[in-house]
């Protein structure tokens, strides 16, 4: 593992003379290094970002910022990744790319310090994913502190925003506020639909692996508590409703140019999360009343157009279930009519961590560095 | 332990002649005791009839059968219960009462003959759920050897149908169909509901435990492909489909007097169960779009209704999760509508082996033979 | 389950003067009711606790303490127990037995006051476990406040020290400390070895669920860290160890007469307790190397004659796994000397929520009041 | 993940023609890829070996093996690894390197025929580990069928035995028989107490995640039997347990030149395997009793030693958990000697598929090739 191994020594060795400038290091990578930071590096997103990076063969490792830490070894807060002989600090390094995995709100006031370095911001948190700037107060309580960049940010699936993000890469102010886990895993299993202006009513049902609730100590989170049980949470009030909101409404519109009538199921969407007794994954199960009688040929030509050339979203034959997608970026899709009712139901599961956090922000960052957007996600999926 | 042990000695003490007569000793218990017999008692709902029956005051176990046994110690079926001394074998017991789990088919087969020696038959099974004859061919592939009983079974859920059991309980043939696991926390979750004529659109969105599968062993069902994942199964084809259509069908049409066109939304159920990494408990997420707007109120106070008296269903005011009914008789019900979208969420759990298979089977035989409903069910939940 | 629940009103009815004095109330029980206080309600002692006693027949609860509670609904703490309509109170509970399940050295703090008022005092904390005061400092961090009530504490674990129990509650101040969960498993497996002198090198393997850690929101009890992962833990530390050696000790010398050298060998004992990811039951895997060669006819006829009358010990037949004991206040132990090499190994199982606390302190609490031990005690172990 | 993905069209085109002969294919890898075929692909440690040699830059996969299978996609066996498209024969793979991964005894009679291909031979079954005929009788029930390959086999655990595992690659029959996963974990964890002639008595007490069991269906490894349980099994008499004794007698007498009076202790060991409720992981705890009083300092010296260049040995200053190499190739191990009672307790952690199976392999077939160790394995370990 030598060769991944960064030293302490080396952490800070980034300047941003090695660089030529942030705009032209993120589109005209030839073989360069890329330098990466993460603040927040001590939570579950941050230390599986540390695990993916180290795989990545064009990124090094400018810094781990962890609050209140100074060169505090990585092992304290992630043991599995000892090995790396990494630490922590309270510096914010200074590196072609910052990701941001933090509490919501912290990111949006940093995020004007950390572009005016020329660093792109990748934010896995929530704080430039909404566009509409009522939509903070409204859901998450508190008022954007920067707006203007708001107003610049790409939500970064690259699924779907992908011309969007390496537009944004060439601006002065590269920052992509990547999606939530519930999110990912439900546009992308309902983009098809949406787009076909199919969804009437609908219910998202989705099930969370508990790491997704971050590793604070709270007593609902705890071993005894969460074993043997199921539970669903933030009923009516949960924030990733807004992004799914938001993004079904714009895929709706994108397919039927802007016509909002023509898709009116997607107003609201009926979200409901539980948690239940695992660590990593998610199933979003999509109940769907069809705006108009469909059939399975037409569903399954409008799954296979839209997912045909995206490496990381796989069309499968059978029900997925979230240990086929453990530890890697894949999501699985799956899309059925019931001859019985007439009635949709689309199927998708992630690993929360990997693609619907991590992963997804390296592959965001292949983006707008210009990689193959698989180049440091390579690995499959472990089972059982 | 010794008050209710049994021995193997006395397990076959039961014979008709110290009966009354079934129609008497269903319905006049002064003090006496009730014999009761397992038939297919060496699989979960089996060993959880035994455990719960051992604690009932009124009864005595006269025979636990299990295919091709030939008195061999529980402990070889349920290790947990060894201290028990009980034995089993292949013979049918004669008793007051003959429980049935076994798989679909099997009990509609013996049903006649069981009735025939005076024995009130309940079937944890689904042979006796349906009310036509034509669902079986149509959900479970098989014909219905005995329709004539099956006209005269009353579906098991004391909550919806106590008169219907005690009537039956009067009659030459007394025969209970007990309902599914998934059934039992849907419908009571649901009913107050359907009888308003509420219900509109309607997704079921159920999580179980795996012992809801049985014991038979599978490789789907082995810990490590279930464990840390969450699969969807049974799509569009589950049998509990045909149950829930049923009895909010029957719901619905009490509420309206009859009127099937006030309640259109309940003709068909898109019924989704998935299988998530516990042993026991079900929870049932109804999302229903209501045939009207509702109030909070109007619905707090259909539940109250609904389940004043019932010492077996408990409106709560948090959402439930799986883990407060663990080990007891309890249905937790929660319903809520969501003021930004209209849409009402009704939650139910239920420990699936217990109020939805054996201890649901006990609260029957107490309604058959007039015992206050709660006895020997008077656990409390077990947590954490 | 009217017939147990305690309305709030009720609660604080309890008054010396409706007892006849405390010695009395222990001994000469006709059918009189006991009424118990629980001091530390909120943990899951405390819960369990109540969970039992509420299907006691003579008990009846006069009060639950939580720290900084007034008139809290018991729900808030235990809401599988809300049915009960149960509050929990700042206020120590005058009864004719006080429960105290609270961190090291609370109770230390209040016994004497407890004791005063002429209660018995069960104590589910290590407060009055060891018998040498030095222990306390040694082991636990701080000097015994109360070393006069430690001098007349007896150790409770009936199977062992039943007699001196009985003695104890015909004394003015009765202060029963409760033996650990580990403790519990370990001493009930090896006893009947400690006794016949045949302990020679000894190493206990301990594996524990989570939930005898407690509560508190720790990091590292969170679901997502204890979840597919197994660690040791306390390792050459566990205070647990210390009443191991004490009681191992002490059953040596009841064999030996009272002659130590016949039985060094249980002078110190290897003690590693693990965490697995399960929320209940300990397993004590107890690896011998016996003084002298032994035949398993002759541990056979030691565990028969050691646990021939005891309710809550069986001597089974196949190893025990903790799923046989799970929710029950039985131990199942397990004893059998290696033919290729020699050595002997003895398991024990026990529900560390039931035997390993709560449940061995209802049994101790009979014993003291002169009830049959099982009485409150006769649930079946629930599986699967 | 296109650059990894083995077509169908592809999986054949290996043939001992491109290859230069087995011997130099095994010493002389320019930068040459070696075609690798698995016998038994389809069980756990099948899928993990294509999990990691599709990572592996060396390797072309020329063939997986399933017994009946005639082209059938692995998403059969695999679904994690749909995306690969590979497929499964019954076909016997021709390739430089041949993994069998079968039930003992079949791996025995095969290797015959896969050597005189010139193939190199790695069992991950027990096949080749034992070094005394006698002990396949003893042990495994069956009688060798291949002694003299088995005379020339070598142990396949590289921190032992690289040396001769390169020397095996020279001859013309190469025949690895990889260790058992318990095994690796327990020399890993004890060699260096072994070769110092340190070990007096010794009792290993291990637990297990139940991959480790297979996946046939087995009703003791149904998930609703394992969770919320803990057990030892395969008492006295598991397999692995004379790899370990040969494997710790021969380090002992490598310490002491061949002197067995040197090292008693390690003549047999008192192996206790537990199942626990988890898919993966190992965690080996040994209970020794020195054979002489030792300091830590002695200790660090000796595990600093011994494993200081190991890439896969991590000595670690904290317990190490399962869930710290889950995933990954790596063993952690710990040792301390207790200042209270002078005994030695050794912790050794592993990832049962990955260093206890398949990635062990992975790492053999490099030793064998002229490969770093690390090659294909440098994935860091997933967590939480």
């Amino acid at each position: 593992m030598t060769a991944n191994r960064s030293t302490s020594d080396g952490l800070h060795e980034a300047t941003l003379s090695e660089a030529l400038g942030p705009r032209a290091a993120r589109t005209r990578q030839g073989g360069r290094t890329i330098s990466v930071g993460i603040v927040g590096a001590t939570g579950y997103a941050g230390g599986e970002l540390v695990r993916l990076l180290l795989n990545h063969p064009r990124v090094r490792l400018a810094g781990l910022h962890g609050r209140n830490r100074d060169n505090v070894p990585i092992a304290d807060s992630h043991p599995h990744l000892s090995a790396t002989g990494l630490v922590i600090d309270q510096a914010i390094p200074e590196a072609d790319a910052i990701f941001t995995a933090l509490p919501h709100g912290v990111a949006a006031g940093m995020a004007a310090a950390i572009v005016a370095r020329g660093s792109a911001l990748l934010d896995v948190g929530p704080d430039f994913r909404l566009h509409d700037p009522a939509d903070y107060p409204r859901w998450y309580k508190f008022d954007h502190p920067a707006p203007e960049l708001l107003a610049e940010a790409v939500y970064g699936l690259p699924e779907l925003h992908r011309d969007e993000m390496r537009a944004a890469a060439e601006r002065q102010a590269t920052v992509i506020g990547l999606p939530g886990c519930y999110p990912t895993a439900t546009i992308l299993t309902l983009a098809p639909l949406a787009r076909a202006g199919l969804i009437g009513d609908l219910a998202v049902d989705a099930k969370s692996g508990v790491s997704g609730a971050g590793r604070e100590p709270k007593a609902d989170l705890l071993f005894s508590e969460v074993n043997e049980s199921v539970k669903a949470y933030g009923i009516f009030t949960h924030r990733h409703t807004a992004e799914m909101e938001q993004e079904l409404k714009e895929q709706g519109e994108r397919g039927s140019l802007g016509s909002r009538d023509a898709n009116p199921g997607v107003a609201t969407v009926d979200f409901l999360p539980h948690l239940i007794p695992m660590t990593r994954g998610i199933l979003a199960s999509c109940h769907v009343r069809p705006t108009r009688p469909v059939t399975q040929a037409e569903l399954d030509a409008l799954y296979a157009e839209a997912y045909r050339d995206e490496p990381f979203v796989q069309v499968v034959a059978n029900p997925p279930a979230t240990k086929h997608v453990y530890g890697s970026n894949m999501c699985r899709v799956w899309c059925r009519v019931d001859p019985r009712t007439g009635r949709v139901l689309a199927l998708g599961v992630i690993d929360n961590l990997v693609k619907g956090a991590a992963g997804q922000a390296v592959q965001a960052l292949n983006v707008l560095f210009g990689l193959p957007e698989t180049t440091g996600l390579e690995q499959y999926p472990i089972a059982p």
